[in-house]
């Protein structure tokens, strides 16, 4: 048992970084008082250590060598914050081939390469811990592997990016288009020059991967993610979302459906009813639903310097307890899938119902050769919404469907959209609801 | 560190024994593959081992002796489910003063004993977990304990009364008036035939004065949490509310307010396009604001067999996990007061805005005696509904005041409640919200 603090090292002082050292320095006697001994910031190594700082730390803690931290025997925990892959790979394997534990913010890192990284883990008996890998301060992860142990998790919903879900929120509330919202966005601050791995969905997906090898027991699986982001949602398609009750959200889905796994990221209709329907702006969101449990819902802070500091902090503050207490490895194969066995489904085979929207001449006999091919499809239709009518003009014609599989839709819309009468390319938006 | 599973004894096989036993054994495989070793059931004591039960166990585990359990010396951890004070005190001391871990979800017991019970725990080195004593199925205690370590708690908001936030759900919904939604929320079983404690308040405070000793290190303090029901909210209050675009929930507030601590359990009227405001029904809700993550908030089931079975399996994993690691008191001071030296703020001194409703002669001059009165008090409206005009008979007259000071409210209120031109007492609810 360690008698002394826990000394920590911190690789990369960006926003995170910042936020990290900020709580820690800020709050050094109250998590004193709280653990019972304090936990001291040793090194911190980054790029540029002239920039000025929002954080004041002794000059000599300061290094631009990620070495000075990995290669100091006084440091019980590194905590990286490098983002990106290279070098943040080789960073953590080695600060765990030196017998370091890791707290890691990092969910590129850890959905491209968390089985290599969980297994030297294992080996060398640290461990590594990411809280704020997902869904930044929703202690989401903790939930999943300890709160919820004696579930079997039955599905996981997420808003977990919110830059996307602040601009279908923008687009909601404003009626604004996707380009006018992200400029928003980016001029906030809230969406990067490159929003591509935000809005397309990747971001999301990162974390699904995470979440769902926590909660599932399947390998690290990024590939197997179907991945749709909001780029294609118009405000029209909003506005009949609402008139039917519905709400837009870029969701993150881990569903289980008998003994496969589905794993999605798409824009999906909620009915507006739903809590997590009310989840706007920047704010992320998790849905959880237990066996036991039931449903239940976690909000907060999806990213920033001071939410995801508080998680990385918390972090920090559970190894530190495990090392004091002489308990490292207190939770069996933290982050390893347990091998559950179970296959994720094949996007293909995914049962949803599904919202339509069609661009077509208001002519005769459109809407029963659509519905013609819906159901040669084993589509059926529940409601239909035909607003305007100019003649010779192409005029909206928005279905809601009862549940189809996937790849009959896929299969029906490549059909309809061949059509002369129907302009453009069909829009289509999944359907979660407790009613199919 | 314990090489064998971990044995644990239940006293009390009601509702929440019965979903601890039954997650237990439906997941025995599964718990055994994530901890690595086995939870097993040695004893459950029952005054009644003869009823039938929704779940199947060996018949030499029961016994109607709660010694049986407490003396066991191969019983690791003892599952207190009896209830009420005595003997559930009784029992938890002995436990602990025979070296037995305890898990209960116990809120009475521990908002009135829970500072003898955590010191006798202190000094036999053995842990008391309680997570199912506060919002059931939500890791509250978790998330206040753990997850958020780097926080100072600023302020915590809880629907954590199911019945009530049934009945004001049904109220809401229907405009029935209090005495019919509780008989329909008795008919579901969500309110006991005397259902004072819920409808009252009592239970929300008892929960309150849990998280509050966790969250501000403040002592166990039932007493001091002003505490009020929701039994004179009428239909018209909640139609009122609605038109100024307010919702009414029974909140448990703790809200750090300079060196002091607000602690208080009422009807409240909150912005409805809060995610809080639309937490319906039996569900628990339970707002926390950190100084570091912000706002989050935490949503699932405050009762029921499983969900709560689910907060008490969660901590039986918990100390297995420390039981084994030999890590025994990881955490320090499991709800023991840290002495943060916070003291509670009176209820006179504590400031809200207010919503009045006054029933009142339709002559005039009435609106300027009422605002002079307030005016006398510091008190400022916001804004005034008066609806319907009915010569000689009482309307209802309603305001929205500025944030003004309870003393002064109750003062102003007495006052006004003595004037002829108006009949029956002034009804104030007490309005949360950013913009004051």
């Amino acid at each position: 048992m360690k008698k002394q603090g826990v000394s920590i090292g911190i690789i990369g002082l960006g926003t995170i970084g910042t936020g990290v050292a900020r709580i820690l320095l800020k709050k050094r006697g109250e998590l004193e008082a709280r653990l019972g001994f304090p936990i001291v910031i040793k090194r911190v190594a980054d790029r540029d250590i002239r920039r000025k700082r929002a954080v004041r730390l002794p000059l000599n803690v300061f290094t631009t060598s990620a070495d000075k931290v990995l290669d100091d025997p006084d440091i019980d925990i590194v905590v990286e914050l490098a983002g990106g892959i290279h070098p943040a790979k080789e960073i953590v394997l080695r600060a765990i081939k030196n017998r370091k534990h890791v707290v890691t913010a990092n969910k590129l890192l850890l959905a491209t390469a968390g089985t290599e990284i969980f297994r030297a883990a294992l080996k060398n008996r640290v461990e590594v811990w990411f809280e704020a890998a997902v869904a930044g301060g929703i202690p989401i992860i903790k939930i999943i592997r300890e709160a919820l142990a004696g579930n079997t998790v039955q599905a996981i919903y997420g808003i977990i990016n919110g830059t996307s879900n602040y601009i279908l929120t923008k687009m909601t509330d404003e009626g604004v288009d996707f380009a006018e919202a992200l400029k928003q966005a980016q001029a906030l601050g809230y969406a990067e020059a490159d929003p591509a791995l935000d809005v397309q969905g990747g971001d999301s997906a990162h974390k699904l991967a995470i979440l769902a090898s926590l909660a599932f027991g399947v390998p690290f699986s990024l590939k197997k993610i179907y991945t749709e982001g909001i780029t294609r949602i118009t405000p029209m398609d909003i506005a009949f979302a609402s008139e039917f009750g519905y709400r837009i959200k870029l969701l993150a889905i881990a569903k289980r459906t008998n003994r496969e796994i589905e794993l999605r990221v798409h824009p999906t209709m909620l009915p507006g009813e739903y809590l997590i329907s009310g989840v706007n702006g920047v704010f992320n969101a998790v849905y959880v639903e237990g066996d036991a449990v039931g449903p239940t819902l976690y909000y907060g802070k999806g990213a920033g310097d001071m939410p995801t500091g508080s998680a990385v902090v918390s972090d920090i503050v559970d190894i530190a307890r495990n090392i004091r207490a002489g308990a490292v490895n207190r939770i069996q194969g933290l982050g390893a899938p347990q091998g559950s066995g179970l296959k994720i489904k094949k996007m293909d085979n995914v049962r949803s119902c599904y919202y339509l929207r069609f661009s077509v001449m208001d002519k005769p006999g459109v809407l029963s050769r659509i519905s013609g091919i819906l159901g040669s499809h084993d589509i059926s239709i529940k409601s239909v919404i035909q607003k305007t009518r100019k003649k010779e003009k192409a005029v909206p014609l928005v279905m809601m469907t009862h549940e189809a599989r996937e790849k009959d839709m896929v299969d029906a819309l490549k059909e309809i959209n061949r059509l002369s009468v129907v302009s453009g390319r069909a829009m289509y938006i999944r359907v979660e609801s407790a009613q199919t």
